[in-house]
């Protein structure tokens, strides 16, 4: 990612920008949300890219080139050009801490800020945001069924750079346990992974050779990949003569890796021939266009596999290569008072839920497990020493009374005037929330297939408020 | 992209490197072919990323931290580590120039250099010219059945920020006439295109009053979004009431843009209302969730589209979000002589193709339209005064005899020796070469539905010595 990514906007966002300060609109404060809407895979999504999103607004201005270049396009005020030039972003943000389980419909970032400012924001902040959240959550979906550890492969399938770079910090958000790729691992303190390639086979005479020369080198790292030539006939009988060689100088070979083929038949085969050979604490390493999809269907018949690799369908969340986030307006202040706004739809889900606002997680006192999220007006405030009604946000008359619970505001202040006021967690941290709120959720809400949908409710006063906008607008 | 890109890398290249130095073969000069496999909808691709690839090769070099980092891993060895800060290419390229059609199997680039180095240029090679050339092909296939300008509108949908820049720079070489992507613009010098979003029509109090407030600042460029509370009862009256406005005051307005609803059944009507107003030169633009498909479906429904802006569903390839190109060794050169290598698989389709080789593209010299490709040995001449017999690749008993044709070698020499040989062409020259690749493709091999396959066949010298290695290996 470059360090200044001011530019990095669509055009539109200039052009508005340029017509609200012609029609003197660039000091009123709005308030805009960034949601996803309901998407099949994404019933619960991992929150990734914040550490970004501060990055980015942190590092906000126009270099004298930029100004150059939008002078050059011929059709902005000379006032706006000058006003670019000392832009800095001066208003509130309020965010979903990384590692947060989120659904649908509820505000990830919420931005308050004048017109003027909050307007650029809009395409990085969704370009940061829905990629990280993206891949933290397939990652969350494809470790949920591992029974083992998952490592990042995908740097060479990512869409570009950054995607590698920044996929694989969200991988490891979402919950694997490092990756291939050296960049990440050295920015963010990730736990960087590997042995070799084909490649490496190839450049030998042999397949035992080069087994051979890998295991002196690396005698403590020693995982041999083993479908260069046939797997069951060269690879893994040449690879138990390798780690017989180097148990017999008292080394712990790693095991092996199978790359292609049929991995359930092999991985079975495979696991015989070590167990024969006494190899029984060899792993068997699998990579090979897995996903939660697949290596759930090897568990189930029995693959004997105790690490996977994930890559391309991973790094693009190739079944889904789109989170869909968007970025609407929910308020615009006028004289310091909050004017709640709507983006209606023929489509209801479509709607937009208006005001500023707040989310809150209910989570039972007994079983210490999540009940339901409600979103509220920004000031409401829920009783935990009452019952309490849930309503389904559209299906009024769907409810359930609750108690026992405690309340957990999910969205906290980052910038305020401008100003950073959180502190980053590292990635330790990160990693240990998703973990924290994963366990949260009743497993039914999770598993991959057909889950049980959370409820997400809205508060009384935030549902009339929207029925009350619609009724106004006819 | 981050300007030094030296540690994008797996890292099992670095093991391997490291290997390479301790046996004494990082001195061994190998030949990598990157290449990408049949997949169902890339039957032909435009190559791109080649311009990224040189400033990577450029600017490879480890710095203190980098080297530093690798130490604290306590793995490599300290010669391996003083090897590393003195890296840097000193080895052949080869590449199809950018905006070329390509098919499976074809070396895209092909790498000659010392194993050490060849090694370590894998993961970023792959991860740059696996984004852009899809994205590139994806772009070329929507521009193929749109009948009017395609803008590329993805930012906020990219899988983070270098796919949305180095995306939309693919896009435009693939076909598309501009791009939302102010950045990119800048950077690539390519049209930055659009207007506003529904916030500014909720920014004001009515949609009648943002939209005369846009006209009066932006007359000349008037294209207004007309779905925000009613595209028919509301958008489209409001927008033709101020697009008379602006006619009447000597202007011409551009037109309305549709993003959401039936989109045939929308521009339909809105054409019937504009033209009724007088208005048959103002435009209609469409987005939402557009690709080849919808395009193609729109199409023949009758829609009434002018201009389309494309971003999801570009951006990310949505319906097939990789390419799945490899880099794979083809040789060894020892003493000077190649030893052609091979990578055997169960599935023939996965077998590599052995040896140094080139391209060369036929074109029939009476209709000026492509035969086929021929997949040769570096080194053999087809001669164009004499018939040829084209032959398939695997199937050896299907056979085409040709003549009165020209020889075209797609490959061309990029770096020698470590120094840059090839002057970069600027987009529009690449561009331009996209349209003449086209140009010489027969209809039939580019529809989207069921397309012919193009010829591309091996040589009957590189046949022979595929199944020679192949014999040689049981």
């Amino acid at each position: 990612m470059q360090i200044n990514l001011t530019m990095l906007t669509d055009f539109y966002e200039l052009t508005m920008m340029n017509g609200f300060l012609q029609t003197d609109k660039d000091n009123d404060v709005a308030v805009f949300d960034l949601f996803f809407r309901a998407q099949d895979e994404n019933t619960y999504c991992i929150v990734a890219g914040l550490e970004q999103v501060v990055e980015y607004i942190n590092n906000l201005h126009f270099t004298d080139d930029d100004l150059k270049y939008l002078v050059s396009l011929n059709i902005f005020s000379s006032e706006f050009i000058d006003k670019l030039a000392s832009f800095k972003f001066s208003g509130n943000l309020y965010a979903v801490p990384e590692g947060t389980v989120v659904f649908a419909n509820e505000p990830l970032i919420i931005v308050e800020a004048k017109l003027f400012e909050a307007q650029l924001l809009e395409s990085a902040l969704l370009n940061i945001v829905n990629f990280q959240t993206l891949i933290a959550s397939k990652a969350a979906r494809v470790c949920s069924v591992a029974n083992g550890d998952v490592v990042e492969f995908g740097l060479r399938r990512a869409q570009a750079p950054d995607a590698a770079v920044y996929g694989a910090r969200a991988a490891v958000i979402g919950g694997c346990s490092g990756t291939s790729n050296v960049l990440a691992a050295k920015m963010f303190g990730l736990k960087a992974k590997g042995t070799h390639a084909h490649s490496w086979i190839m450049s030998f005479n042999s397949e035992l050779e080069a087994f051979r020369a890998y295991a002196s080198i690396y005698p403590n790292n020693c995982l041999l990949l083993v479908d260069t030539y046939d797997t069951l006939l060269s690879g893994v009988p040449n690879a138990i003569i390798v780690m017989k060689e180097l148990e017999s100088k008292g080394y712990t070979p790693s095991g092996i890796r199978l790359d292609s083929g049929d991995l359930a038949y092999l991985s079975k085969q495979a696991r015989i021939m070590l167990d024969n050979a006494g190899l029984t604490n060899a792993k068997i390493f699998a990579s090979g266009d897995l996903d939660e999809y697949t290596i759930s269907s090897l568990i189930s018949q029995g693959a004997k596999i105790d690490m996977y690799g994930v890559g391309t369908r991973l790094i693009t969340s190739y079944s889904n290569p789109s989170l869909g986030g968007v970025y609407k307006m929910a308020a615009l202040t006028k004289n310091g008072k909050i004017i709640p706004k709507l983006k209606i739809s023929d489509n209801p889900i479509k709607m937009t839920n208006p005001s500023k606002k707040k989310i809150i997680r209910l989570i039972d006192k007994s079983s210490n497990m999540a009940i339901a999220d409600v979103i509220t007006l920004h000031d409401e405030v829920i009783d935990e020493s009452k019952e309490y009604v849930l309503t389904h946000p559209i299906d009024r008359w769907k409810t359930k009374v609750v108690d026992n619970f405690i309340c957990v505001e999910l969205i906290v202040p980052i910038f305020i005037n401008g100003q950073l006021v959180y502190k980053l967690p590292n990635i330790d941290s990160i990693v240990s929330n998703t973990k924290a709120n994963l366990k949260l959720l009743w497993s039914e809400y999770l598993r991959i297939d057909k889950p049980q949908l959370y409820k997400v409710d809205l508060s009384d006063k935030l549902y009339k408020l929207k029925q009350k906008l619609l009724h106004d607008s006819k």
